[in-house]
């Protein structure tokens, strides 16, 4: 049940990116949700997380995003995720690894924190 | 308890990582861990997470990690931190943020999921 909860809200990712709507890609975050961005600061709550997918996306020229997960184990409320998201950027494709730590919160899944990096090899 | 037993893994790590001792380093790792370093692959198991510090360690002349914790939350035998790691390298000095997922197996916390990226800003 809770793995396909947390892949809907995956999907609502994507969507929410392919339309550069950040307000809703903020929002599938918690209210104390934390992103870690390459070569970024810690961005904390939803109104920073908003400016820096805003920032990010228009610094790549980011058309899409598709997230697959490769684990994903519950803990209680808690879930950790380990995933890579394929890219659609203008400059081409790109590749990153992610690990997300999912948060049930008012019996909904968000991303309560968000790391990812380059993928290589 | 628990978060002290934590930040007592995290001096271990350091002190092997000061060493160079490669597999006292990935004993922190439970068997079937996961380390994804920045621009590398999924790295998966004991012994290539050997392998990959190994390298990481050799190719950035690293003399020093340490790790510095902002935020750790418990969920059962789960944990996940999220810090940033102060390193020194043959190059000079650089900073990086992480997530670790932690797992208690057999009474010991172990590095489950290991994540980080350039921080900035």
């Amino acid at each position: 049940m809770s793995q396909q909860e947390i892949a809907a809200v995956n999907r609502e990712f994507e969507d929410a990116a392919r339309k550069g709507d950040m307000d809703r890609l903020a929002a599938l975050y918690t209210t104390d949700g934390m992103a870690l961005p390459p070569d970024g600061p810690f961005v904390t709550g939803r109104d920073n997380i908003k400016q820096m997918w805003a920032s990010v996306a228009q610094q790549l020229g980011l058309k899409e995003v598709r997230l697959h997960t490769l684990d994903l184990q519950l803990a209680g409320d808690t879930a950790y995720e380990v995933g890579e998201g394929a890219l659609t950027l203008s400059s081409g494709a790109a590749v990153v690894k992610y690990v997300v730590v999912w948060k049930k919160v008012n019996g909904q899944w968000r991303l309560h924190r968000d790391i990812w990096n380059a993928k290589a090899g």
